[in-house]
C-alpha cells in the first residue's frame, strides 16, 4: 500500500485545528482515511494519568477521496501521548492482506503490530517557544570569522593588530585560510567584530534571514570562545559590550533578532571563577567546579583539563549563571543588550555526572530566568539546546524550547547527499560517511523525529552544517546536491539556519575548517552582477549559483505557511527521490527531492485531504512536477507526476479545495 | 539476509559476561559476527554524561562460523545506553546490497538507518531484583476462589457461610461459575481462605512453581478485595493475619516465596483513613484524598466514587503507607509475615495526577524501605508494578523492578495465537482481538522489550492470563494453540507467572469470570489418574492435557539456566512459525513455536557463536525439530530444520561447543 493511498494524522494544523494551551482543554483530532484504506472505524488510544483511555472516531461525510474521521480530547497531563487504532473489516482475521486488519497510526507511520509509545503524536500544554520561532530563519555567525569593521587595526601585511592582542593569538590576514588543525585554528585570529557583523546586515537580510544567531562573545582564551574567561563583558576584541548593544539596536531596528551562546557546561580553564576556585578552595567559585586534587586534577570537558566542567550541584553557582535577572542568563536578555534567545552549547551534558542528573532542573532554570526577565522586556525568548545525538529524552517541553537537531535533520540529509567514496568522517564515528538510500534517510527523519514532541521538532535548528561541521558544499560535493540540500532546508519542518559562507558554497573539511573568513571582495562582486569564475582573494572557491536559489527557497518559505508551520505528511520513500507535504489548512505544499534521476513517481492527488489544482512553486536543477487530469466525470482525477533527470527538487502548492 | 545469518548481540551472559554491578566497574561486551555478514570493523557507540562516546572493537581469531569482536567499556552512568555500528567494506557505498555497508545492532535488532537511544542496549548498575527472581516461577492465586480450608463454615447447600458474613455478599456454592458481570462477581463471596491455600501447597509445587502470588488479603468491600477497608490487618474471611502466618511459614518450609499485592492508587471508600477524611476536613487523612467539594466529591480511580485515589503529594500517607519499617509496606515483609516481595497494583497511576507525577518517586520510596526492612530480615524482596501499558518510562531501575508485562509478551501472544473470528474484547480496545501474522507479533516481542533495560525484562512477569483477563484456553481457542502458548511462557525471557486454574484449561471470557473456583474435586481425580472425561462437578470444562506439559515445560526451565537466565536472538519470525534461541555460556536453548503447520525452516547452525551437536529437549504437538549435517571435512556445516504439520513446539539444545 503506497503511502499516498494510506491514512493521515499529523500534529500540524490541518489535523489538529486548536491545538491545546492549558490543562483542561478540549482538542479536536482528526484523522484523513481515503477510500483505499477501508475500515470499520477509528479508535483513539490516550494516556490519562497514566492510565489508557480509548474513543471511537466518528466520520464524517462521504468525499470523493476519503472520510475524515473525528474525535475530541481533554487534555489532562502536560505532555499527553495519543495513537489511532485503524480496525479494519477483518480486524478478526489474518491481517496478512495489503490492508491489516489492525494497525496503529503514529507519528512514526502505520504499524500492523503493538508498539510502544515513544512515537506518539503528543498534546504539549507546557508554554511553548515564542510564536516568532515558528516563522524564524537563523543566520549563524562566528564572530571573529564573520567581519572586520571599517576601522579594525590591522597592521601593514593585513593582519589583526589590536592593542592588546592576547598571548596566544596568532595575528591573521583576513584572506588565508583557516586551518585545518583544530589546536592551530583556535589560535588564529582574524579579527572580525560586532560592527563588522552591523556593517553586514543588508547581506543577511537579503537570505531572508531574520534571527542572528551569534557563537560566543565573551572574553576567552581562544577565537572560538568557548572557553571563555569571564561571563560579565563582552570581548573587546569584538567591540565589548557598546559594540553588542550597537548589534542588537541595529537588529530590532530592522524587526531581526539576536541569539547568544552560553556554555553552561564548562568555562574556560582561565575563567575568573576558576582562577578564584584554584586560588582558594574555601572560596565560593571553588564549589562551582570538582576537584579530585585542588588545585590542578579536576573535573573537565571530555578530559580536555582546559575545559573545567561546572556543577550545577552548586546552588551558588545556579545562582550566579542561570536563576533569576541578575544571573548571567538573564543579564544579556535585559536592557541594553536584550538578546532573544540563549542557544546553550553543550547541553546535553549540562549537569550530568555520574549518578546525577540535573539536565532537566538546568534547562527549567534557565526557562524560568527567561520568563521572568521577559516579563519586564516585552520580549519573549527562545531556547535552544545544543544536542548531537539523541535528544528526545530532554525535550519534555518544559525545559529547552527546541535542540539543533543534527540527529533528525542534518545526518539523514548527508547520509542520502553523500557521494559514495566521501573521504569526509563521519560525525564522530571511526568511518568515512556513508551514502544511504533515501528511503533509509526518510526513515530517521520519520521516525527518529517521531520522538520529538511536535513543538519541539518545529522550534529545533535544522543546519547542513555548522562551526561545528564540514561545509555542507564539501559534505554532499557538487552543486547539484547543495541545492537539493536547500531545497530540503527550506521545505522541512523546524527552523531553517545557515551557517555563514554555506551561501556562497564554501568548502570545509572539519569544523574547523569551515570557520573561514567571508570572502566579502567576492560577496561584492557577486552583488555587483560581476563575473566570479576568476579567482577570488580568498583560496576559496564560491559558488555564484548557490545564493539566488537559497533566497528564492527561504523566500517560498516567507510565502507559505505550510513551509512553516505546516504538519508533514511523508508520501514517497524512494532510492533517489523523496516526497512528503506540508500540510495546512490554506493549501499544502509538495516537496519533491530527487538526488539522482529517478523513475517518475505518480500521486494520487485525490486520496490526499481534498485539496484543488496544484500549482507549481519551483523547480530546482533537472526536476519536473506535472499534473495529469484523468477521466472526467464522476471518476475524474489528478495525478501528480514526479520526475528528475538528474539531483534536483520541485515544490508544489496544493490549495485546499 | 536472514536473521540467523546475522551479527548478534544481546544483554545475556553469552555476550556481556560480567554484567556492571557499580559506576567505574569495566564491562567486556562480545558481538558475533558470522561470514556471512562481511564487515570491515565495528565500533561500539555509548553516551557518558550525555555525550556520545566510541571505541572500535577488536576482532577475535577468524571460527569457522564467523568472529567474536570484543570491547570494554567502563561504566559511568547507572543506565547507560550502548549499541554498535556494523561498518561495512563499502560503507561509503551506495548501502543497496544485502549486506548494508551502514547498519546500528541495537537491542530492536539491525537497522540500517540512524534511530534513536531508546532501543540501545543498556548496562544498569541500579541494585537489580533479589538474584532468585530470575529462577522463579509465579503461580497466581485470587484468595476467595482458590480453596476453602478443610473446616470452612458452610451451609447445607455449601454456600460460605462464616460468622460475620459483609452486607455486601452472596455466599456462594464452590462448584458454581462466577459470574461474567464485573459488579455481581464482585459480591460473589465463595470462601477460599489462606488455610485453604497451605492445603494444596503440593499442588503449586508440583507445577515447578516457587513463588505464590496472592492478590489482596485486606478487608475489603468486595471478593476482589481491590478496594481494601484497612491495611492494618488480613482479611478475617481468610484466616486473619494467623492465617497470613501460617501460609508464609508453610511456603518457607518448602523453599517457597509469598508475594502480597498492595493497591497503592487508591483505597476503598470504605477505608478507615476515608472513612476518617469524610468525617473530619481537618484530619491528617483529608489529605491522603483530594475532595474538590468535601465529603461527597473527590477524585477517585478512573471516575469510580468506590475507589478514592490517594494522594502522594502528602508526607503523611507516604509516612503511613511507604516509608520505613512501620508503614504498609514494611509491616508485612517483617515478621511474622515476612513476605518475599510486593505487586503493586495500578502502579502506572499511582502518583499520578494532571501536571503532578510522583510515580518515580513512589517507586523508589517503596524500593528504599524494601531495602532497610531487608537490612533486618535478611530476606531479599522483589517489587512488581502493575502496568497495561507502555511500561518502559517507569522502568529506569531504580524503581519497580519489573512489571506484569501484558504489553511485551501477553497481547502479543494472543493477537498471533487467538482464531480468526475471535469474540473476546481485545483488551481495552473497542475491538475484538485481532489475529495477526507471527512476523508482527515477534517485533512486537523483540522491539517493544527493547525498550525495556534487559534486567527489568527478566524481572518482569509473563503471564498468558491474569485475574484481570480472559482465560488463556478461551483467548486461543484449542488445546493445540494453549501448549504453543505454554512453550512460549516457559521459554520466553521473563517470569513465568500461572494464574491458577489456567493448568486445567479453565475458560474465562472477561476478568471476572476467569476468578473460577479451583475445581478441586476433579483435580483430585486427575492426580489420581481417572478418567476426566465424564462430568466434572464444576460446569467447567477441564483438559487433562495441560497440566503435564505444563509440568514437563517449566521443568525444562528448572534445568536449563539458558531459559531462566540466557540472553535472546531472533532466528526467524515467519507468519506461522516464530524461532528463537536463549543465549548461555553454558548452552542456547533453541525454540521453535508453530501456531500452525508450516513450511520447514533451515537454520545454519555454523552462522550461530559457536555450538556442539543440537539435542532434542522437547517436542509439543506435531512439531520437529530434525539436525542434518550436511558434506564432510571443512566444508562440513549442520543444518537444523523446523516442521510442524500443526500448532506445536520444540525446544532443542545447543550446547557449547
Amino acid at each position: 500500500m503506497p503511502l499516498h493511498h494510506q491514512p493521515q494524522h499529523d500534529s500540524g494544523p490541518l489535523f489538529v485545528p486548536c491545538p491545546p494551551r492549558r490543562l483542561g482543554d478540549q482538542v479536536e483530532l482528526r484523522v484523513w482515511v481515503p477510500t483505499t484504506w477501508p475500515l470499520r472505524t477509528v479508535a483513539l488510544r490516550t494516556l490519562v494519568d497514566g492510565e489508557i483511555s480509548t474513543a471511537t472516531l466518528e466520520p464524517g461525510p462521504e468525499l470523493p477521496g476519503g472520510t475524515w474521521w473525528t474525535t475530541s480530547v481533554q487534555v489532562a497531563n502536560p505532555v499527553q501521548p495519543y495513537r489511532f487504532c485503524l480496525i479494519g473489516e477483518d480486524a478478526a482475521g489474518s491481517g496478512e492482506h495489503d490492508v491489516p486488519g489492525y494497525a496503529w497510526l503514529t507519528a512514526a507511520g502505520i504499524v500492523p503490530w503493538d508498539v510502544g509509545d515513544a512515537t506518539d503524536f503528543r498534546l504539549v500544554t507546557h508554554e511553548p517557544a515564542p510564536d516568532w520561532v515558528n516563522d524564524a530563519i537563523v543566520y549563524q555567525v562566528f564572530p571573529d570569522r564573520f567581519a572586520r569593521s571599517s576601522g579594525a587595526p590591522t597592521d601593514h601585511q593585513g593582519r589583526f593588530a589590536p592593542s592588546g592582542l592576547p598571548s596566544w593569538a596568532r595575528p591573521m590576514v583576513w584572506e588565508e585560510m583557516p586551518s585545518v588543525d583544530g589546536f592551530v585554528n583556535g589560535e588564529q585570529l582574524y579579527g572580525g567584530d560586532l560592527d563588522g557583523v552591523v556593517e553586514h546586515l543588508d547581506h543577511i537580510a537579503s537570505l531572508g534571514a531574520d534571527v542572528l544567531y551569534l557563537t560566543p562573545v565573551f572574553p576567552a582564551g581562544s577565537a572560538h570562545r568557548y572557553d571563555a574567561s569571564t561571563f560579565d563583558r563582552v570581548d573587546p576584541l569584538l567591540g565589548g559590550d557598546e559594540a553588542l548593544v550597537r548589534l542588537s539596536e541595529a537588529l530590532h531596528e530592522r524587526g531581526m533578532r539576536l541569539m547568544l551562546d552560553l556554555t553552561t557546561n564548562h568555562t574556560g580553564a582561565g575563567h575568573e571563577w576558576f582562577c578564584t576556585a584554584q586560588a582558594d578552595p574555601t572560596s565560593v567559585e571553588a564549589g562551582f567546579y570538582s576537584f579530585t586534587e585542588h588545585p590542578h586534577r579536576y573535573r573537565c570537558w571530555i578530559g580536555v583539563p582546559s575545559l573545567p566542567s561546572l556543577e550545577h550541584s552548586s546552588p551558588d553557582l545556579r545562582k550566579r549563571l542561570l536563576e533569576g535577572p541578575g544571573s548571567i542568563v538573564g543579564r544579556y536578555l535585559a536592557a541594553p543588550f536584550l538578546a532573544d534567545g540563549w542557544r546553550i552549547d553543550v547541553a546535553n551534558m549540562t549537569g550530568r555526572n555520574g549518578a546525577e542528573d540535573l539536565t532537566h532542573e538546568v534547562a527549567r532554570t534557565i526557562r524560568a530566568t527567561m520568563r521572568e526577565v521577559g516579563g519586564s522586556t516585552g520580549i519573549d525568548t527562545w531556547l535552544l539546546a545544543e544536542h548531537g545525538h539523541d535528544a528526545s529524552g530532554d525535550l519534555a517541553g518544559d525545559g529547552w524550547h527546541g535542540t539543533m537537531n543534527y540527529t533528525g535533520f542534518t545526518r539523514p540529509l548527508w547520509a542520502w547527499l553523500s557521494p559514495a567514496g566521501s573521504e569526509l568522517n563521519w560525525l564522530g564515528l571511526p568511518m568515512t560517511t556513508p551514502r544511504i538510500p533515501g528511503h533509509a534517510a526518510a526513515r530517521t527523519l520519520r521516525d527518529y523525529n517521531a520522538h520529538l514532541p511536535w513543538p519541539s521538532r518545529l522550534h529545533s535548528q535544522n543546519q547542513l552544517s555548522s562551526h561545528d561541521t564540514p561545509r555542507t558544499r564539501t559534505v554532499v560535493g557538487s552543486r547539484e546536491a547543495h541545492l537539493v540540500a536547500l531545497a530540503a532546508l527550506a521545505s522541512l519542518p523546524g527552523v531553517p539556519t545557515v551557517f555563514a559562507g554555506d551561501e556562497l558554497g564554501l568548502q570545509g573539511r572539519t569544523g574547523e575548517h569551515s570557520r573561514t573568513p567571508m570572502p566579502w571582495e567576492a560577496i561584492g562582486r557577486l552583488d555587483r552582477g560581476e563575473d566570479l569564475e576568476a579567482t577570488t582573494a580568498i583560496e576559496q572557491e564560491i559558488d555564484a549559483a548557490v545564493l539566488p536559489v537559497l533566497r528564492e527557497l527561504l523566500g517560498l518559505r516567507r510565502t507559505h505557511a505550510a513551509l512553516r508551520r505546516g504538519g508533514m505528511q511523508w508520501l514517497h520513500m524512494g532510492t533517489d527521490a523523496l516526497v512528503f507535504s506540508r500540510t495546512h489548512p490554506d493549501g499544502d505544499v509538495l516537496v519533491h527531492l530527487a538526488r539522482a534521476a529517478h523513475d517518475p513517481v505518480e500521486l494520487d492527488v485525490a486520496s490526499l485531504p481534498p485539496v484543488g489544482e496544484p500549482a507549481p512553486l519551483a523547480a530546482v536543477g533537472p526536476a519536473r512536477a506535472a499534473t495529469i487530469m484523468t477521466g472526467t466525470g464522476p471518476g475524474a482525477g489528478t495525478t501528480m507526476v514526479l520526475t528528475a533527470d538528474g539531483p534536483g527538487a520541485t515544490l508544489t502548492l496544493l490549495p485546499r479545495s
